[in-house]
């Protein structure tokens, strides 16, 4: 979660909202990404997808078995979606997102009967500091 | 639709699950795109997000604004949260996905609360031609 925590002030850095992922497998970082829709013209660059995207490059197969990912911010529809596909074994998160989370929060996608494959979740890991993160940021900006 | 139909074909030749997709603006194509996680070792590359993320290059803009997408299967979760992100103003797709489906099935997100952009929605345009396309190929795996 601290590389994490580094990726999401990697995003802050670049004017983009401060979320950072890394993906793990068996104790070895295999990808990270940090949140970059407006600097790479892409929609869909949240820091999960970035990562996923990246592991999955690495690993050659769009399933990551056995692959845990850590999030600075509770997962949103999109990347819930993705995190599901790519067959994520456990997701670790840090803030929550009442207005644009997917897990504990809006849609819950993991408890959807459309839902496939659900890893095991784990909130709130370091949250004051990915939340201050983006309190910080959006204060910046008012 | 006709392109997307063409797509969904390109995406089954290459063993995928035959779905395609089109971004359409002004009258014109502007990115296309069909369903490849297997072939690009990419869990996102669904359809939709690969002709959004193009799209959105070629326009140099995160958001697709006054662009419709044409999609031959109802969007699923990831897609719908990333048609959202994108701000698509009009979703056509062809057949509906009861099981993986996130627009008139599933958690319908463009209806939840943390959906901040919802496109108008128009389902079940050729809908046959896109269910056949489907169900050939799955006939022809098993």
């Amino acid at each position: 979660m601290a590389l994490a925590l580094e990726e999401a002030r990697r995003a802050g850095a670049l004017g983009e909202v401060p979320v950072g992922a890394v993906v793990v497998k068996d104790g070895k970082v295999v990808a990270a990404g940090h949140n970059r829709p407006r600097t790479a013209h892409d929609p869909t660059a949240h820091a999960e997808i970035v990562a996923l995207r990246e592991a999955a490059a690495v690993l050659g197969d769009e399933r990551l078995a056995g692959c845990d990912l850590y999030v600075t911010l509770e997962p949103c529809t999109m990347c819930a979606g993705a995190i599901s596909f790519a067959r994520i074994r456990r997701l670790y998160y840090g803030a929550s997102d009442p207005k644009g989370g997917a897990v504990e929060s809006g849609v819950r996608f993991f408890d959807a009967p459309t839902c496939h494959h659900a890893p095991e979740v784990y909130g709130g890991i370091r949250e004051s500091e990915a939340a201050e993160l983006l309190r910080g940021f959006f204060a910046g900006r008012r």
